[in-house]
């Protein structure tokens, strides 16, 4: 709630202007829908603020989630040719980067992730987005690909104001102490209790 | 997941294609960030899918949430201008419709939403939506501005194939027995506990 009054006044030396303003490390977690759903919506405010947006996605098929990325990418193209918002710029494996060569085995994907992340790494020292979407990033760091420290080291160096988004089950705990904010998607109920599989506009 | 199994198979006489493309009532509730936001991520799959997408903001004070509005309305103006992806239409409390004539009384703004729920009524009989954001729309309920079993009855009959999403904290509980899927946004860690208030590009 943008009214909310935080809680406790720290004395980190920082005026409330400039801590309202720092940058934020975002982890969407937990079992149920809405985690990269929420992340996309942050892009909307985002790309509506002018900021370039960054998707980086870490899921071993890329195939779903065509919905989002269809509309994120029409309003970076919207971006190139009017100028109106943020810019879009969209990684997925399979494609563009050169995270997966050849499909295959647990090993090509491993190397394939942490490639991923060094280009993460280098652009967030370089400021190259002023948000980044790492859908399904907790998995590569849950199954060890990827090494957690090395990211909760460059995310806390990373300079200017970059907002950073992570999204998968299986936050690491180390990842949740370092972010700021942190939610967990719970379910309450599904539609795949009631026998319901997954359709379009609502999975993808 | 998409490629999930269902736990059971009913025996509902449908099959599975046509419990497939059932029209799903979606609630995101919980005290934390995500709400909102997944419902406008969601809003991304739908206008992909060309879909109408029809969003009523029952909050008190609409001039947040701008972000997403500016980004999901430009894409709403690209659809009548190109016919690419679906309709938006933004139908929030203080502007375009009826709700709020004048500011003021706990009345005036029971009676704007009550009237604002009447409308989404007849546009669920009318078929005008594919996917229905009903932002915030937990709170009218909560508060018993909104009877709750009128919504659960409206929303039963309903025809055709509209999807609809309801935010907010304090879903009530018959509501969570009627919908198919229900999310609770649930606080591991929020920067306002740091002392950090909220920023534009994140919370609006």
């Amino acid at each position: 709630m943008p009214q909310g009054k935080p809680a406790v006044v720290p004395d980190d030396g920082l005026t409330t202007r400039q801590r309202r303003h720092r940058p934020l490390v975002i982890v969407h977690t937990g079992e149920m829908k809405g985690k990269s759903t929420a992340a996309f919506g942050l892009a909307l405010r985002g790309w509506s603020q002018g900021w370039s947006i960054g998707v980086f996605q870490f899921v071993k098929s890329a195939k779903w989630k065509v919905g989002e990325e269809a509309a994120l990418r029409r309003l970076g193209r919207l971006h190139e040719e009017t100028g109106e918002g943020g810019a879009v710029e969209w990684n997925k494996m399979g494609e563009g980067w050169s995270w997966v060569r050849k499909k295959g085995t647990e090993e090509d994907h491993a190397a394939a992730a942490l490639e991923g992340w060094r280009e993460i790494g280098r652009r967030l020292r370089d400021e190259r987005h002023g948000l980044y979407i790492l859908d399904e990033f907790n998995y590569p760091m849950h199954w060890g690909w990827v090494d957690v420290d090395e990211v909760i080291s460059t995310l806390r160096d990373r300079p200017g104001r970059q907002h950073v988004v992570i999204t998968g089950r299986h936050a690491p705990d180390a990842l949740v102490d370092a972010a700021d904010l942190v939610v967990n998607m719970t379910k309450v109920k599904h539609p795949m209790d009631a026998g319901q599989k997954g359709q379009r506009g609502i999975e993808w």
